[in-house]
């Protein structure tokens, strides 16, 4: 591995938020996936769930796929939506759904500097109702045209990016946040990565 | 038409910009085309230029098609980069173009409460050398992550609602900016679209 990959592995780990995450919900098309996990990738995201109840195990994605952010990513599957919340709900303070209901506020009105897992749901159903009960809230991206529907992955890429403006105002890409142990395990395992 | 539709339509027409638009400089994928004026649609643009100087001029949208952001839209197709130029500085006081110069501001360093056009390149190429002479300026979308390319639609969505955000904060959603003339004709325009 020559110095300028290290210096990137380096740059690149010393800038991952462990406080920001995205859960997706039976999200179905491998596109959206990937354009997602490139938006996470590039916002400093490191850890993402994919929560599938409706639909198969996703194997699209995975180290071997050389233009995938996936191998830049911890991706965690879950099949059950209590054994994913337990988790959630261990390493993020609130978990909010992007769900187009009465009581959604903006997410310009949003404090994304908090540790918070955001939620995206299918491509046709949405977030459903059983997660939307277990999350704290709701939240919307404000729109003002005729069509009253963003692709998920403009969607997500569009919360992540305020997240992303939020935090660098507030300096959370300055220091690093992954502890010592987390930074090794991915470096070690970053480096394979380019070999 | 219903008055729910007629109520759609002049709040969708009250929120229309006319100081922003977007520039397609050769951008190829039909869908990325239609997830950019899903974008535009959403933001409340409502001309956006496309320029294909390179590929040849695209069908794949129109009134017919539904599905697509189109019909809400006024799009004006060239296929001369003078011609175009001189319309965008008859209409807009800045262009500014996206590409991964050294001398690229952040996005979040501008001020989009002015009058400006957004000018996105092709898939593969990017922003052409000639469209970056004759703009005023490049800007780019900060990443910190391994891979350092975002989606076209992605990057128009982020950039667009930048854009909206602070717009919505300056009030430029709260009074109507199209004139007379030009609300009256779209307002003809869209009644004849829900016939």
């Amino acid at each position: 591995m020559t110095n300028e990959r290290r210096e990137k592995i380096e740059s690149v780990l010393s800038k991952r938020q462990n406080d920001l995450t995205v859960v997706l919900e039976n999200v179905f098309d491998p596109h959206n996936i990937s354009a997602v996990m490139r938006s996470c990738d590039a916002v400093g995201i490191q850890e993402i769930y994919v929560l599938n109840t409706k639909i198969p195990r996703h194997k699209k994605w995975g180290p071997r796929s050389s233009s995938s952010a996936a191998k830049w990513l911890t991706v965690h599957q879950f099949e059950n939506t209590n054994e994913c919340f337990t988790e959630l709900r261990s390493r993020y303070s609130t978990i909010l759904t992007t769900h187009l209901s009465s009581d959604a506020v903006s997410l310009y009105q949003l404090d994304l500097t908090k540790s918070v897992a955001l939620v995206f749901g299918n491509e046709h159903s949405g977030v459903s109702e059983e997660i939307i009960q277990l999350a704290d809230g709701n939240f919307m991206i404000p729109q003002v045209g005729m069509i009253r529907s963003l692709n998920i992955s403009v969607a997500c890429a569009v919360s992540l990016y305020e997240a992303f403006r939020q935090k660098n105002h507030a300096g959370h890409y300055e220091k690093q946040k992954l502890d010592a142990e987390d930074y090794s395990t991915l470096y070690t395992q970053w480096e394979l990565n380019h070999e």
